[in-house]
């Protein structure tokens, strides 16, 4: 006993939508490389408005190049229910990562007007621009401006490699829209809620075969450099006893500080990602190792915690070397609101889609959506947890599931 | 009771020939920078043709630029005693690696003169050419040329970074000696005996407040590769049971190895000193790491024992990723013969000089010597053990005391 919005889902249609975006930017080996507001970029956003316009939606853009396709409802003053994701990509990117999403509430807006149903509000489809910050660095331009937690002229400002600002490139951007006849949007509008959805980019889901992941927040990240001092030795001179190798000293509070994350739920994450010894002769004892921790959890006290026991740690010394531990970044965890949490949840259960709850261990464009309204997302599998890769790939079953599952979620939402 | 010969080493005079020689390529930092073949070099085999010139003694050199002061002896058929190192240094050296062996050993020929002992044979002092091996590699080219080791053809052949080749640096060396009247000397010729002095280079002397080091033999070494390879996988999104972090296998591996060579007598030398992760970024759960291992011992049979360990643990799996062990360069250990190092230990005695037995943890030219005749050495104590540094320091008092050692030594073992 399928939802109505959920059967007026047409799976071969949305898996022809994504194999059609693909093409933009496609790479000769399967990947796809769409940086933000390149020719392949502009081309996405131009492929989307004409979407939005063939279903006689309005098309809109703002200021920092976010492009919104907007089903009205009946009641012109109630907030929209917003959805969606960004169009740009990894240099060596897959095709879904940020796609999918798009892709998914395009048909997910299609399948509303299809079932016949009659939101009260209004529901849009979004592509943020700029998502994976490559072209210009910190990601999320688009959706940030949108809060207004990064100024727009901060945003113009900032150049490429090749030294073309994202205000040139925006600018070139809005011309060719506007040729479609796409309209300015403002910035900071009002949302009733917000619903990403995306590939899950790790292998929960795919190990668990579940199609729908509910999404309950964004984990937490607390990045940290650890130094470790010892003193350089002649590796035949020296024996054991008078050594101070930084090298054993490492390894040694690494393994404490690992062992230290072992929670048995498997939700805390802890990696040593970089890691460096100097001078890196083959027969001297290393006087120096540097190394870093990327630590995630979905709760900020959690992240405290494990970072005060780390603090007691590094405060003895490890086989003779002095240990320090120093902070080199920190995003708070975000939890996303019970309330709509339980209504992805109830919409993937009317769309008949097997799902589980989890947080992301990425970043999205909702991070920063979610201190703007009511924010929530939703997951589908990805082959290996594989992203940011040509190789990364989605079965057509989850495409669909989820997006009956989105549909449903949206379609409630602006009953 | 001190033997007649060691009382008649001049302290002050030996510690002027080391003041006078570390003029050679002296650095603002306090070191020398005296690459073999180089101007520096070359000024101080001169400073030593001169100073056997003094003595009334021959000086020789043969075609691999080993430069040789000979002290005649009664029989004048008997092979000759011979004691020496090297003149070369570090780019970066100290004072006395290589220089005290040279010193040491004039300085003994002079006080055995003095002392009017009329040794039966005749007695070297040598200066071997490019030990170091920083300005043509390997190093002991002048050593492996002598004993046969190295064609001294192929020897010529080596050119330096700006291309000047061996043979053209030696011409240009002959050249200037040849001007002082230094006659040619044939490479292999027979020795009856070879004594090298050297600075420890390592901890142990001056830990034990020993001034005399008796090494027994040089350690043989091992290198190994190590790879580990697991899977790269997000941070963020991969829980700890899904992944195959080769870091967190290599941390592994690397300690049980390090145990397994946690002898008793810390004679076992265990080093990691080159340590590379990839890709190296702090958001990504590391797929490969590379490490070397530096192993010394002077026991073969130990060595070979503790391979077969390490092949048998990189047979499993560690943490999900295989490892494998590869063999990059082997160097056998060499035991000097205990008759030799009976009469250096009982040169120490008649010197005065408190001693005690080690095992040589570097290379050196004796190592090569140990091929052609009866070879042993004898260390001085260095501070902290540092060696290869501007910072290579070593006490007036103890480099008399070896220096005393050694006159007796060689007078005993020519007469």
């Amino acid at each position: 006993m399928t939802g109505a919005v959920a059967q007026a889902v047409d799976a071969s249609e949305l898996w022809s939508d994504l194999e059609e975006l693909r093409q933009l930017g496609a790479r000769d080996d399967g990947g796809v490389c769409r940086l933000a507001l390149t020719e392949p970029d502009i081309a996405a956003r131009c492929w989307l408005a004409r979407a939005g316009q063939a279903l006689g939606c309005a098309v809109s853009m703002d200021a920092a190049g976010n492009l919104f396709v907007r089903l009205e409802g009946q009641d012109a003053g109630a907030l929209p229910v917003v959805s969606g994701s960004h169009l740009d990509s990894q240099p060596t990117g897959g095709a879904y990562d940020g796609a999918y999403g798009v892709v998914a509430a395009l048909q997910a807006l299609r399948a509303i007007q299809r079932s016949g149903v009659q939101p009260r509000r209004a529901i849009e489809v979004v592509a943020w621009t700029n998502e994976e910050g490559v072209r210009y660095t910190p990601g999320c331009t688009g959706a940030a401006c949108f809060t207004g937690e990064l100024g727009h002229n901060i945003a113009n400002a900032k150049t490429d490699e090749s030294g073309v600002s994202f205000g040139q490139a925006m600018a070139e951007c809005r011309a060719t829209l506007n040729e479609l006849g796409v309209a300015s949007a403002s910035l900071q509008r009002p949302f009733h809620s917000f619903i990403e959805a995306h590939i899950e980019q790790g292998p929960v889901l795919e190990a668990s075969k579940t199609p729908v992941g509910v999404v309950t927040g964004i984990q937490g990240v607390s990045w940290f450099q650890v130094e470790v001092l010892g003193r350089t030795a002649h590796a035949g001179t020296t024996p054991r006893a008078r050594r101070q190798d930084a090298l054993e000293g490492a390894m040694a509070v690494a393994s404490v500080m690992r062992e230290a994350c072992r929670d048995a739920e498997d939700t805390l994450r802890f990696t040593i990602g970089r890691f460096a010894v100097s001078p890196d002769s083959i027969n001297t004892v290393p006087d120096s190792v540097r190394f870093s921790i990327d630590l995630r959890h979905p709760e900020a006290e959690m992240l405290a915690r494990i970072k005060a026991q780390f603090e007691t740690l590094v405060a003895k010394p490890w086989h003779g070397c002095r240990v320090s531990l120093q902070s080199i970044g920190e995003k708070d965890p975000v939890a996303f609101p019970e309330w709509l949490v339980n209504e992805v949840e109830a919409g993937a259960g009317r769309a008949g889609a097997g799902s589980k709850r989890m947080a992301s261990g990425a970043f999205h464009d909702a991070l920063h959506l979610a201190h703007h309204c009511s924010t929530a997302m939703l997951f589908i599998p990805c082959r290996d947890g594989i992203s940011h890769h040509p190789a990364e790939s989605i079965r057509a079953a989850d495409a669909a599931a989820g997006t009956r599952a989105l549909a449903e979620t949206l379609a409630h939402l602006a009953r």
